[in-house]
C-alpha cells in the first residue's frame, strides 16, 4: 500500500492576524506526508532541498515511515522559501517573498524501490515536471491524484493539459475551476474538467468544505466550523495527505471511498489550521483523528422525515 | 398547526446576468407564504399592500391555505418596490431603487384571529414593528423566528437588540453575523448572539450552506451545487419559509428536528432560484420537494470507516 508524494519541502515565513513565525518548515510535500502518516507508514517521499533543511525534521518524518531515498539534498544549496501574510478573513493573502531556490532545478529521478508504487500524489509543481514523474514509473499506480494552481493556468496551460491528461484525480481551488473551465457554475465547471481527462474532480473552497465530483454525481465535506483559524497555510496539501492517506490504507479508489477520503482529509486540514505551519500536524494521534472525523459526521448528520 | 408570516409583499424589478424582468411579485412574506404552504394550509399573512398587488397573486395564495384578514389593503397607495441587479457570482448586487410606498407607514393591526398562532415567523422589517407584532400576540407562540440586516444594525441597533431577546431564533447571514457580534469566527459570531437572546442562530452563506447554532451545538446544510443560479432573489426569505412549515408541520421545536427543517428550507431555496421571482416556488409539488430533499441526503452522506 505504498503512497508516493511528490512537492516541496520548504521554509516558509508567515503573518496573520493572529502572529507571526520567520522561518517554519513546509511546502507541499512536508504537508502532504504528515498527514497521509497517519494512514499508512509506507511513504515514498520525492522533493528537494538544501543543505539547510533541518536533519531533526527529517528524522521527525522517517520515524513516521517516510522514505527520504527520494529526496535529493544540494548541501550547498538552500530549499524553496516562501513568505506570505494572511488578511482577516484567511482566505486571501499576499505574497511577500518567493525564493525558488534548489526547487528551480528540480528534476526528479525516481528511485527503482519507488516505481512501483501503488497511489500517487502530485504536489503543486511545474506540470512538465508532475508528467515526467508519471512517465518514470514502472507499472500506472492505482491513483494518480494531481494539485495544481492557477499559476500554471496562465504560463503552463499547454502542458497542464497534458498533465491532466495522465492523472485520475485533480484538485483545485474554486477560482482555479472557474479559470480552468471558463465556466462559474461549480457544476458545469467540474463537468468541463472531467471532460480534459480526471475522472475526479475536488474543488476546494476553504472555510467552505470541498466538492467531489465524477460524472454525475457530486458529494460535499463541510469545513469544520473552527473557533479559531490561527495560520491556514498547508491546509490544502494537508486535506491531500488525508485524503491520499486514506485511499493508500484501504486500498479502494471507489467513489464512495472517495467521499469518507475527502472527509479524512478535511478532518485534517481542521488541525492543520489551529497552530503555526505543521506543528499541530506533528502532535496528532489517532484518538484525536477520530473524534474529529465524529465531529464532522454530527455536523451533518440529520433525519430523514419526509412526506406530509 | 398555525403559522403567522410577517413581512413585506412587494414588486420587484431584477437584472440578473441571465435576464431581467421589470415586475414581478416579491417581499418577504410573499415568498415565506409560498413555501411554507407546502407543508401547511394554515398559514396567517400579516403585511399591507397598494391597490396595485394583482388579485389573481392573492387568489393563488389563499387557495393554498394563505390567510389574508391580516394583509392590510391600502387601494390608492402602491405596493413597496425594490429593483436590483446582481454581479455574475449572484452573491453581491446593486440596489438600484427603493420605494417603500405603503411599507413606509406599515403598523400592523393583528386580527383577534391570528393572536393565538402557534409558530411566528417575523420577515425582515423595522425591528420596533416585528416587537410590536410579537406585544399584539395572547399567547407566546411555540417558536419566534426572526429575519433581520444589517440595515438595522446601522440605523437601530437597540431596537434590534430589544426584538432580538423576545425570539427563539435568529437568521442572518455570514457578514451580519459578524457585524452584529463584532467577531470574525462564526462559532465565536453565534455565541455572542445567543448571549444577546435568540437560544438559536442560524447564519445562511448563499451558495455555502447555512449553520445553525445552539449552545455548543453546530449543525451544517450545504446549499445544492447548481448547474444555473439563475435569480437568487426571495432564497432566504424562501429558506425561512420552508423553515418554518417544517416546524409547523411537525409541532417540534427540538434542535434535532430544527436540522430537518434547514434542509426543508435548502431544498425549497434550492428551486427559488431556478427561475425569476416565486415562478419555481409556484409550480412544485410534494414529489419535486421529496426528490430534492433526497439529493441533499446524498450530498452529505458517506459512510464512516474510521480506526488504522
Amino acid at each position: 500500500m505504498s503512497l508516493m508524494v511528490v512537492g516541496s519541502m520548504a521554509f516558509d515565513a508567515l503573518e496573520t492576524p493572529f502572529g507571526k513565525v520567520d522561518r517554519i518548515i513546509g511546502g507541499s510535500a512536508t504537508y502532504a506526508a504528515w498527514a497521509a502518516s497517519n494512514f499508512t507508514n509506507d511513504i515514498k517521499q520525492v522533493s528537494i532541498i538544501g543543505g539547510d533543511f533541518p536533519q531533526e525534521e527529517i528524522d521527525k518524518l522517517q520515524h513516521r515511515g517516510v522514505d527520504f531515498d527520494g529526496v535529493e539534498v544540494v548541501k550547498d544549496g538552500k530549499s524553496f522559501f516562501w513568505s506570505g501574510r494572511y488578511h482577516m478573513d484567511m482566505n486571501t493573502r499576499d505574497t511577500l517573498v518567493t525564493e525558488l531556490n534548489v526547487l528551480e532545478h528540480f528534476n526528479p529521478q525516481i528511485p527503482e524501490s519507488f516505481k512501483e508504487s501503488e497511489f500517487l500524489f502530485l504536489g503543486n509543481l511545474v506540470p512538465a515536471v508532475q508528467a515526467s514523474v508519471i512517465n518514470q514509473m514502472k507499472e500506472r499506480p492505482k491513483l494518480i491524484v494531481m494539485d495544481t494552481m492557477n499559476f500554471w493556468m496562465d504560463v503552463a496551460l499547454d502542458d497542464l493539459k497534458k498533465t491532466m491528461n495522465m492523472v485520475d484525480v485533480i484538485m483545485v481551488n474554486d477560482s482555479e475551476a472557474r479559470q480552468l473551465s471558463g465556466e462559474y457554475s461549480l457544476v458545469k465547471a467540474a463537468l468541463k474538467i472531467q471532460a480534459m481527462g480526471p475522472k475526479y474532480v475536488i474543488i476546494k473552497k476553504g472555510e467552505h468544505g470541498a466538492l467531489l465530483f465524477h460524472e454525475k454525481h457530486v458529494f460535499f465535506a463541510p469545513a469544520l466550523p473552527l473557533e479559531d483559524v490561527f495560520d491556514p497555510t498547508g491546509a490544502g496539501d494537508t486535506f491531500a495527505g488525508g485524503f491520499m492517506g486514506h485511499i493508500a490504507r484501504t486500498k479502494d479508489v471507489s467513489f464512495e471511498n472517495m467521499k469518507t477520503a475527502i472527509i479524512v482529509g478535511s478532518a485534517l486540514a481542521s488541525f492543520c489550521v489551529e497552530k503555526f505551519g505543521p506543528l499541530r500536524l506533528q502532535e496528532l494521534d489517532s484518538v484525536d483523528i477520530e473524534a474529529r472525523i465524529q465531529e464532522f459526521v454530527e455536523l451533518v448528520n440529520f433525519d430523514i422525515v419526509i412526506s406530509n
